[in-house]
């Protein structure tokens, strides 16, 4: 029997009009690394979504989007700006200071979100030349602590990077789930707001693997295709990553998905909330809970659920859903936690 | 209808056994980041190849692989040897330079091939703190020529390598039509030979995407899965790429693929010898076959086949067979060209 | 007339021993980039110091010295945790990311002192690919706001290093003012307190430029002469830096210009003590003095003499004295705040 | 007795006015990092000779100079032309590559000098995503064999870069010996030939350390300031190096000191000549004199005089003149050289 979990959006596998989809590209030869119909045509979809005068390029996960985005953005001497909490700060062991030669700065997070009022005192120092030159401010929306950022909110980080001439950057890895959350169109929150580039994330909603960086700021474009390939981030078949963006906007495939995770995870927080010994830690605005539980549930749980502590002092641990997750997990796992509860 | 051509076997699809266990692949959760049963069997199928102590870590290209092997394998003072035309000199955008930090030292091919010879007058300055210290030599087995070096030859490269406290690592994107064009084991003309790296490929026999570093020498592996994750390599959902390897391997079929398309490109070379105009310029001892041809006819023929010209000035094309080409495409292809010969 | 001030320790010139010995020093020929009698004597100097078994390496600037000891002591996927206000974080803009690719941790400082329990947090996600692993803890001796860790703080630091298979680091800029704040031999507080690497500065204390790398873990010195010359910091004529070594060491001239320092700080801080706008923020451990003064009396004072405004928020400043620094500098700067305290 | 030699122009001192004019601006207190009357003077000079409108920035040595050239020159997916003798092809090691990310492409030299039609086959692949795109063509003058190149040809190579977007950079390590071989000013070779960058040396030629990057095409100059404090360049007691520049400007020392040292090789080979043994292998246009002389001698004359030896195989040796050889030096040595030959 497979065991199923809340570890993670990406331990599930891809969804099945995915694969179908990649099983439909399989035909023929096409040029490879991007001149080709698939890839044409899923460049239109996202065009469709954010505006002609955008630039989208592929590249194969979320740790090269961010990483590719700071580069774009800015040079060795730059510094980001972000959570502590956030994927480039955290957990892409430091691949955007490798890649990038710039300064990652974080700063504490609220929520999980980046407060203008914590970003500001770091803008300072420009034109020292001791000092890296404060150039991107970057956030991530789902947010990792699950909650979601307004449009405003975003707004006011935007206005604030601009006035200062930076840039603003979404790491979009949930995006969709963002978007289902906010019940929003794509663009509403990210280039109306002002947004300059944006990682689209696709993997963690039922994409086999595939990223986009969009570009809304073109300006940033210039050079970017030698940027992606000397990052080694261009891929051969590339025609397999654009069909799979084509499943994922058809029919709303995207808006399905990750409507359904954050449904299931709505679910499971109402199944725990009665649960005394289960504390929810944090709002649950997309796919994502977060809860303190008795430190020996931890164990005897994950005997049989993936799951993550997020932390070991507090033992609060993360659980995600994701597009394939049933309501048959969630009572099966919520039954679990409550024959714990009544045993202890 | 969908044009076939020959421009680069990357231009193929997958082969349908490699999908399907794609869709195998796509059952339940598991853990990410290749901690999972798909993984664990293709690295046990490699090591039935190899032998037990070896270390397989999967990356998204083949750029990856030979990026991240040189980083292995040295450090940014060290200095890599290899011909003008390999794929880390020629066509990878300066990735090795960027992301490692070393010198890439391209020295004249022979036949596509690194002679001893080319390589001896470079291996001097050891210890002398203003030459970049000469740390590892670097071979594409096939060659980007088209030709396969023999195990003598790669022992004999190897030797010198170590010699001279260096390493031999092996650019093994077309590894598969090398070892059905010898008809030996993977193992017979790589480890065997004192190979220290291999970039094993699988990206132009028919996977999706897909490479493996393999470290013959485990003392190369420290830290490696830090340097993959930081460098942006590190697959979330690896049963992806590890499930088409089990195909690859099942019922060997990356021979049977391999064997085909060396096949094919004999056919080639076969019917074009006799055309008067055609000039085969390099022997064809895999999936390539090189050869000049009229400058008129490029064009004429571009129309309905994909494929590259080597070298504009002497209008050398080359032309890449892949494991879907069939005698039908060759048959077709032939009759174009000596149409054109009668017509000329 | 020559403007004197306390802006910085680097403002002054050299001590005109110093400059004497480069005279010296400019005799016939020496073999280039450090194989000279100069620079094996100053080598010489460093180990009656510190003791026989260490390596010293000069470069042309204390950022260098940082940078390559980071690079020394890890590979890019490795962490340094360090201070908000450490040198390495704050004024190298980014330095140390782009050269080496690590990431700073930088954590809130205690009286400008890095303190074991905000170190400790950080030590997380060891052998977890997506983290980049702590591998340096780096502490600034005299730190940036003018104090000095004892040896039992440093020692606390490099034990716990230790237990988590780190590294300590010192960025000594002003490592004499230390020494004779603590009135204790070099070596008492670094290497007798398991310091692993050491930047040893001298440009803040009379040195026109020159520090020193020294290794106390020689380990760690593989490829360093490799490092240094790839990364620019091989002096051609680097007899001209080992001759300034000489004489600074020479009848303890490094210890009667850091002792003068210190001294002179000493007083400028009891002159303006009774003045009661005028609150001193820090001890004065070493050479320099914050304080928060009226805002309009910046400007005024920076008429005649340089310094920085270290908090724009609340006008703190900092006032450095250096070797060069007279009893009438200090009484003539302190005569006019007094004369500003009287007016307002 | 102190040893002299010909083995570099690094071998030798200081002039002594070049330290004269240290000690005169060892007084008071100047601000740090360039913002002094030294610097500001410095760089008048500097736009005295080249005229207004440009950018003038110090750096500690010659392959800084180089180093951040290429880098404010390019993206790191640029490459770079130079012959495979040039200083950052040979003598860096790897800095260019490391430290800027691009790729160096070497090419056979011609009498030490990058020849339009050896630059002309690597002028490919532009727009082609994965070729490093051709960014920069470096030229050393001096070159490091010893010639020097003219006006004319220094203009066909500003041309053939510019006419494929490309920037000219100089190497100017040696640049006063080539103004004194060349009888012109440094306008005339340089910025009037179209050269965009040059690296602008003095210590070769007299000074303690010091070098400039040289902007002609300010457009390059954008965050230049910070590229040089991020990769530890910027100096912190900077009057010290203008001071030397100073003195090198005045009265025409930089003239007097270089055509000294050309004269003087001119001696060295005038003396040689008639000395059937000895074969001058290269035309003497500068300060170095290249020369073919029996195996056997070589270690007898360097234990008297440094010197190196150029190629193992051939027995050439080199040997470098400069402006502290004195023409006692010169027949010192020839007679040593006489008594050899006489002997064998």
């Amino acid at each position: 029997m497979i065991k199923k979990g809340f570890a993670s959006d990406n331990n599930a596998g891809a969804h099945p009009q995915v694969l179908a989809a990649m099983i439909d590209a399989n035909q023929g030869h096409v040029t490879g690394y991007g001149d080709d119909v698939y890839t044409n045509e899923a460049e239109q979809l996202f065009k469709q979504i954010f505006g002609d005068d955008i630039s989208v390029n592929f590249v194969f996960n979320g740790t090269a989007a961010n990483v590719l985005s700071i580069m774009a953005a800015g040079r060795s001497y730059n510094s980001v700006i972000c959570t502590d909490t956030a994927h480039i700060n955290e957990d892409e062991c430091g691949a955007p200071e490798k890649i990038t030669g710039s300064k990652i700065i974080a700063v504490p997070n609220d929520e999980g979100k980046l407060r203008p009022d914590r970003v500001k005192p770091h803008l300072k120092g420009f034109g020292f030349e001791h000092h890296s030159q404060p150039g991107i401010i970057s956030i991530s929306q789902v947010t990792e602590m699950g909650t979601v950022y307004t449009p405003e909110e975003i707004k006011e980080l935007a206005d604030l990077a601009h006035e200062h001439g930076m840039y603003l950057h979404i790491d979009g890895a949930r995006i969709a789930n963002a978007a289902a959350s906010l019940d929003m169109s794509f663009r509403a929150f990210t280039r109306d707001c002002g947004v300059d580039l944006l990682s689209f994330g696709g993997t963690k909603n039922g994409l086999i693997m595939g990223e986009a960086v969009i570009f809304f700021n073109q300006e940033l474009t210039k050079g970017f295709q030698y940027m992606r390939k000397q990052h080694m981030q261009l891929f051969s078949k590339m025609r397999f990553v654009s069909a799979q963006f084509k499943a994922y906007f058809k029919d709303d495939l995207w808006l399905k998905s990750a409507r359904h995770a954050n449904y299931m995870a709505q679910l499971l927080k109402e199944k725990l909330t009665p649960i005394e010994q289960v504390k929810i830690t944090r709002k649950v605005e997309a796919n994502g809970v977060f809860a303190i539980i008795p430190k020996a549930w931890t164990e005897i749980l994950q005997e049989k659920y993936f799951f993550y502590i997020w932390d070991e002092q507090t033992n609060e641990v993360r659980w995600m859903t994701s597009f394939d997750t049933t309501r048959e997990d969630i009572e099966n796992f919520t039954a679990e936690v409550a024959k714990l509860a009544s045993n202890g």
